[in-house]
């Protein structure tokens, strides 16, 4: 990043907005396993954050508790900063997500001491309550954490299920959150695992 | 996309907001004038959306009147959908602009379609009235849509506006929402437009 172009306004405050606006454009450049729906190449953070803020506008009616869209899509397009700096872990990948929440909650506190204080401690509580996946907000946003993967996994052939040797039970796990928070939109999901299973995509057990 | 895999649920307004949102996965592949900040390639339509939505969340304080952010938020992540269907028109591209708005009032009219018609209709005035730029929530969003191609501008070499050969008068034009709805980041922008136009990256007139 050619931050050395920078500009300083006369604004500090500006200035580190503006400057936070700019390294987050890293986001583009974090993959993740899964491949986008036209297989063409696998997806980035910026994209997949995106992708899940839309989705959420869609899918609110299916939730067990009401939801305050405004700040579920605001969340969801925050939820996946911390890994510029931690990147990403594979959701299947168990030795990798020893020690994930240390690892990020140190990259938050690289990350948003770089924002005002009051901008950071918006962003990081926002983040926090993601991964908390305690209130409604966090766990309609979670859900299209995993359902979009889903979605794009049962339209490229398993892709990342195929990739790490994943097992239904580690599925259903991923997707208990849907289950019980959205347990319409779990009947589809069910569908698909079974369907998963029988492709050999997902191993039986 | 392999969008044959798509399995059916028992609810076709499910089923119809499953399938937009793999429909929508192809604002990835819609690439904009824009360089990453990084340079390493163009960005993409679903990047760009991102961006803009969680810049919207650090500059509100700038803005000459009150915006309701959440609002806001899902106003950048859906304003650039329907160029799924009408593909990016350059903004300095006078030619390419011509007959813009009906090929992409013609692109709302496929693409929105596709949803059950109330979703349809709200995602469809969200993306009017953020083209109209009349109120406060859709300035703001003009802003950052403006905004966040302007930085990256200003850290690529002045990418975009060398390859238009862009005169200072029409990014002035561009920019003239920020000027009047954020007066204090404009500040910041015209600093950038007088070393622009010295380093010769945009022409004085």
């Amino acid at each position: 990043m050619s931050i050395n172009d920078f500009l300083t306004s006369n604004n500090e405050r500006l200035d580190k907005q503006l400057l936070f606006t700019a390294e987050i454009d890293r986001m583009t450049a974090i993959m993740r396993r899964t491949l986008l729906i036209d297989k063409s190449r696998r997806e980035n953070d910026a994209e997949h954050s995106w992708h899940i803020a839309v989705m959420a506008m869609l899918l609110k009616e299916y939730a067990r508790e009401e939801v305050d869209l405004g700040r579920v899509v605001q969340m969801c397009v925050v939820h996946d900063l911390v890994e510029i700096e931690a990147d990403d872990t594979f959701a299947y990948d168990d030795q990798g997500n020893i020690g994930k929440a240390e690892r990020e909650a140190r990259a938050a506190d690289i990350l948003f001491s770089r924002l005002p204080a009051d901008q950071g401690k918006m962003i990081r509580d926002l983040w926090e309550e993601f991964d908390a996946m305690e209130t409604p907000d966090a766990r309609y946003a979670a859900c299209m954490d995993r359902l979009q993967p889903f979605l794009h996994n049962t339209l490229t052939d398993g892709h990342t299920w195929n990739q790490g040797q994943v097992r239904r039970s580690q599925v259903e796990k991923r997707l208990a959150v849907v289950r019980d928070f959205m347990p319409e939109v779990y009947q589809w999901v069910e569908k698909n695992i079974e369907t998963a299973v029988k492709k050999g995509w997902i191993s039986r057990m």
